[in-house]
């Protein structure tokens, strides 16, 4: 078979760093959600580009497929090897290749974690601020054009990768954008391969930029007595100008779930985190402002937490939501849905949302990313009782067209993976047969992470 | 031929809008820099979609080229017809056809330009902020992927379009993007369409990311001894996360021109002009911050332009400046260089043009987006004196291997047009090849803007 074909080129190449082993390849067959165990056939852990790039060469040679793969942490099953073949771990490639604080950029091997890079970071008063919550690789948050609670600040991965090294699947290796801070030198083959999910070639090197540590920082936690005024609080704030960190929001049944989990007493109905970043006076600027908006809302409760340990334990918890809200229900697994909708259509999106779970016979907490308009509703099922399976998989289908509907769409953040592709040719149109037409260009054995993104298999 | 051929259809299809008056192809085939006269065969103004559709499915039929015009203000003779065949002139798609105020954004058809675009957002508290100086049209700027004095704060085109509505090479209709801030669904194809200078279509439609008006704005000028001086004043004031509207570096040559253009009367020396937007406070801190930086760098004669007519003659200057270096010589044409570099390099690379243009027997004022790293050259010269034309036209290729020695990019924002089509292997490499294949895959026949961007014809 040619999958064994390659195993056993690959093997030679690689010695103890190609690994068959059970426990291997049952870690890299599982997803953090609902998707099945899917093992590859086995994982390859190079050390450097060159040898990612003569691991695609055999593979290609082969007609093995290559899956990358960086933390798994990705929610819609990116890095399953649905059709066998080899997933790449960029594990041994994680190291920071060049710091420069002058340009406020870095340059970093895929497997490094966001954690891991902004502590390498620390001393020079620079940080990555791209934040979706989980300990990602950078490799696969570029991969799934990752944002998070900081978006509405610096921006998702596609604004803050300034250039990229990729192998293609020839092999070839390839260099994207420059270390400069803009460039008008042809296709933004860098905006391509960030969010192509692997498809299209492996993500060897990044170069990211960089934003200074603020100065001061402020959080604060506020509670609305529905949806929609603190929606409508958000969208004020935006439209003065008022520069938000992160805006975040969490549903009623959000906030039960984390007062279980984190320990915590807020009331139960719906709230806005929010924090501040800036100069000392800047951030006080701001906050009076926010707090006159909210007043207007009817928010209660405003409460700032100035204290780095207050802003710590709030920022915990909203980041320990997803985890809060699968813990709330023992033995059940998680349909996470992600639609983002243009803001003025947020309020009804919630609100929809929030009365189809509620007609539902399941549980499913909302939070979001209010300042981008995306949100997300954490579906609770019991993977042996079809009628609730059956219950999420028709509010996630209906949260999908709600927001497609409402100029939005399917996924904000987690990228398409395994779950959201039958939406791709409903978003996109025949947008997505030119999808179809790069990859075919691109990767014509459709060896990169097959059976993802683009049309067939 | 086939050329005449698609002329004898389309002339049915558009009647009086399609043109082959002599002034109109030469007005077409005329570019704002040193290109030579180069009249389409034809120049169609479609009124809607479905005509450029129709217009660019019988091209397809007949082989005939097709290139998209706007404004006409690119410096690299994007525009130029260099196979003969259709220029499709957006003139008469130029309306605003959906303001999102809630939602900060706009959709408009691309011959709109920027300057009516702003004075049609203008009641409503909001802004679109890329501002290249020329009032070029939404459309090109797009397609050039533009950006100029203000990107320091607000980015590029690349980081302010949302979404567009392009025609493929087979008339097809795509729609990239939706209304959402943000999106993890498969290609960043808006992405694509940004800087590819009408090769893989025509957009016919742009949704675009709006910015509040600021409340304050301030604008001072200051000088400088020196280049380095200058741009240490302003990585100083980067890395302190002073954000800055604009910042803009003059060197004393281009002072001389403006001075005798615009009757001021600047000290003959390296200039910064700067501006800052937010409200009252954020802008007073912002510029007592950025005055203590430039002092520790020796700035002289400082001076805040509060009043908007001060401000508007500071910035008309710098708008003028182009036209003031090409007046400053009577009967000469300019070949406008473009490089972009990391910061750090910034001040020697422009300490080794202005040395090299010192060399050399013609004149070459400086001026540029300093905060991106981003500066031009004004190299004049005249078309007779083969000297003066070999000259120029070695500086600029040697602006360009400095440019990629130093980890830049030959085109900050101009894009490759005719001019900078040499340099796309030495900057990109296979990933040259790589954009030729993604072009080989959308555009086959090689009808769309043929000539540019890619290898081979």
């Amino acid at each position: 078979m040619s999958i064994n074909a390659a195993i056993e080129e690959l093997s030679t190449l690689l010695g103890q760093r190609l690994s068959r082993s059970k426990s291997d390849l049952d870690q890299h067959g599982t997803s953090e959600t609902h998707f099945a165990l899917t093992p590859p056939d086995a994982v390859a852990y190079p050390a450097n580009t060159e040898e990612v790039s003569a691991i695609v060469k055999i593979c290609a040679r082969h007609h093995c497929p290559v899956v990358g793969f960086g933390a798994g942490t990705s929610l819609e099953g990116q890095t399953l090897a649905v059709q066998g073949g080899v997933v790449v771990d960029f594990r041994d490639m994680a190291a920071v290749l060049h710091v420069g604080a002058e340009d406020m950029d870095v340059t970093v091997q895929p497997g490094i974690t966001r954690e891991v890079l902004n502590e390498e970071l620390r001393a020079t008063g620079l940080m990555f601020p791209v934040d979706p919550g989980a300990n990602a690789s950078i490799g696969g948050m570029a991969s799934t054009r990752a944002s998070g609670t900081t978006a509405v600040r610096y921006g998702t991965m596609r604004d803050n990768v300034l250039g990229l090294e990729v192998v293609l699947a020839d092999g070839r290796i390839i260099q994207t954008g420059t270390r400069a801070r803009k460039s008008s030198a042809g296709y933004d083959l860098t905006a391509l391969f960030v969010g192509a999910e692997g498809t299209l070639g492996l993500i060897t090197a990044l170069t990211l930029r960089l934003h200074g540590q603020p100065e001061a920082v402020t959080s604060a936690v506020c509670a609305f007595d529905d949806i929609e005024a603190a929606v409508s609080a958000v969208q004020m704030t935006i439209q003065m100008g008022i520069p938000m960190a992160r805006i975040e929001f969490v549903d009623a049944a959000t906030v039960a779930a984390v007062n279980a989990y984190s320990k915590m007493d807020l009331p139960l109905c719906p709230h806005l985190l929010i924090e501040f970043n800036g100069s000392d006076s800047a951030v006080e600027e701001q906050a009076t402002l926010f707090g006159e908006v909210v007043e207007e809302f009817g928010a209660k409760g405003f409460e700032w937490a100035k204290k780095p340990e207050e802003r710590k334990a709030l920022w915990t918890m909203r980041h320990h939501a997803y985890w809060a809200i699968v813990q709330s229900r023992q033995g059940c697994k998680a349909l996470v849905t992600d639609i983002c909708v243009p803001i003025s259509n947020l309020a009804e999106a919630v609100e929809q949302t929030r009365a189809d779970i509620a007609a539902s016979p399941i549980e499913g907490p909302i939070l979001g990313h209010v300042g981008d308009g995306n949100f997300h509703a954490i579906l609770l099922f019991d993977e042996a009782n079809e009628a609730e399976v059956q219950a999420a998989n028709d509010l996630s289908h209906r949260m999908v067209e709600r927001a497609l509907a409402l100029g939005g769409t399917a996924t904000g953040e987690h990228g398409i993976g395994l779950g959201k592709k039958k939406y791709m040719q409903a978003e996109h149109g025949a947008g997505w047969d030119v999808m179809g037409d790069i990859k075919q260009a691109l990767d014509p054995q459709n060896l990169m992470n097959p059976g993802k993104l683009v049309r067939g298999n």
